[in-house]
């Protein structure tokens, strides 16, 4: 591998996404991108006591399909890369626990998915791994209980709020395949512009999307016309538009051939979803799922994935703190 | 770098510790290894208004420090990989928020230190960055509220628990250098043997230190005796006993040249510390100061660095889990 400029390491060894699988819960199961999840559940629970517990079982669930479509043998898996919105990230370990695969824990809140296949790719790159594996989950009601209130409240949710997306995505990348290929990534810096609004995370990340998305332009020599889908994580419908607003104001125009995976996961006019989908498995499922078929059927050739977390809690929303942002892009190529 | 055996990676270009900084709140800086400390905090606030904001504070100018002994210009330090306990890292994401590199957020519960430094290891072996920084941190007061009861409850705390360290370690790793170097990782698996009892983490988390010590003396070949000091991250005195112990069923003696941070940053008889300290700070801060020095003035040459976590929260405990644990080990040598 390669650095490029300030943030980018270019691959040699290109590692394959050799598989990937996403299940996701009731409301992703109602919208628009339905058909292209492997498993929909019709309730929030799975069987389970406690939303904790069926996240677990989601990202457990989903991670085995992921290495069962890849073909190798569990043991072949050299390392697993998870984490997900929870409290220490107990969903990746609870749920990953019996998976005997050594087992490296990340926490990039809502940009984890992209973050795990950035470390992963580095580690097949480099020669330590021939195949790792990617994982990451959400759920809406485990998430609103623990950033936000109690659901049995039945708060009202304000217009720029984000509906966390239940489920969990994952992949398997490899040293060897035929593609679609991990060719560059360019791991962010933390941006904080001072939102304070828990409720309006698209313009709390929204920036740090786009110092990534400067970056990997400046750092690659490409223009964004180079790419056939440039794909945010969960900045949702108000972030979206401050991305494309911003990226104007740097000279670039990616209005034609850019969109958010919070955008389209839920339909709006329908789903009361408000400004869009979010959570880990936000990014985690529509890549899974939507994008992974586009790139195998060749619809889409080459593919700017760049997930967005918001790196805040409870306890720092209540300190008065400011919502630091962050966001991780990989480029995928066929 | 080469994979050896299951989990092992073995490294061409073995990566320099360039420099290292740590910093300890008061009742660490009345233990044992006060003097191997770069700085003493007098008071667990240090000036701020929380416990949280102290805690990033310590992260911050620990870094400040790492970066400043390494003589590296911060542009030139590539990657930086950090975490703590805090829910959803918070330590780490807003104290080196004005950091301006490139951040990848960890999560291994008090093994983060060295699964930062095994990611790290592995970006400079594989050629995506000349320096990167590790870092980690936690915090007595801000652990205890959020993992047990209210500081203010003063309830009693049972004879097998631990003291969470308050502190921050960090590292600068260097592609080029004079050492000590970063010969092998060996990142281990979740390892879940059903403790329930959240006062009593060094049990749970030792059976997946011996389990990373055995494998990684497969993968090497090396017995116990190649190494000068192997010494675990937080197991306290009784999960020292008990990795004594489990070490010995499975034929290795490891008694002699084996030790534990949590026994050593801490005096048992008159501190009143019970099982001996914890935290992602624990390791970070007894290697970046006390082991460290060590080996700059050579009085140890071949160090085996294993972490350990304990991969659970509040939630987890109320609804009835055990302690999964995991273990990440590193060999440092001269």
């Amino acid at each position: 591998m390669q650095k490029l400029g300030m943030q980018t390491i270019k691959f040699d060894v290109t590692p394959t996404i050799t598989s990937t699988a996403c299940i996701v819960g009731p409301k992703e199961s109602d919208g628009p991108l339905a058909s292209y999840f492997d498993k929909c559940l019709d309730d929030e629970f799975w069987g389970e006591e406690t939303w904790e517990k069926a996240e677990s079982k989601i990202i457990k669930e989903t991670v085995s399909l992921a290495v069962a479509k890849s073909k190798i043998a569990s043991q072949e898996i050299d390392y697993c890369f998870a984490g997900d919105l929870l409290n220490q990230c107990i969903s990746s370990s609870f749920g990953l626990r019996e998976l005997n695969i050594p087992f490296f824990g990340v926490f990039g809140a809502c940009s984890t998915f992209v973050e795990s296949m950035c470390l992963g790719s580095v580690f097949i790159d480099g020669g330590g791994a021939q195949n790792v594996l990617c994982a990451t989950s959400s759920h809406f009601c485990s998430a609103e209980k623990q950033f936000r209130f109690p659901l049995e409240l039945g708060n009202q949710r304000p217009p720029t709020s984000q509906w966390t997306v239940t489920g969990s995505g994952a992949a398997v990348l490899s040293k060897s395949g035929n593609g679609p290929y991990i060719t560059h990534i360019t791991p962010g810096k933390i941006v904080d512009l001072g939102i304070k609004d828990a409720n309006n995370m698209g313009a709390a990340m929204a920036p740090a999307a786009v110092d990534t998305l400067l970056t990997h332009f400046k750092d690659t020599g490409r223009a964004p016309s180079y790419y056939d889908l440039i794909l945010t994580g969960d900045l949702g419908h108000i972030g979206k538009e401050i991305t494309i607003d911003m990226m104007k104001t740097h000279g670039y125009n990616i209005k034609s051939n850019y969109n958010d995976c919070g955008v389209l996961i839920f339909d709006k006019a329908t789903q009361d979803t408000h400004s869009g989908g979010s959570g880990c498995a936000c990014c985690g499922t529509v890549f899974s799922g939507y994008v992974f078929q586009q790139l195998q059927q060749k619809k889409v050739q080459k593919v700017l994935l760049i997930a967005t977390g918001a790196l805040t809690n409870a306890t720092s929303a209540q300190q008065g703190e400011s919502i630091p942002g962050i966001a991780h892009a990989v480029s995928i190529e066929l």
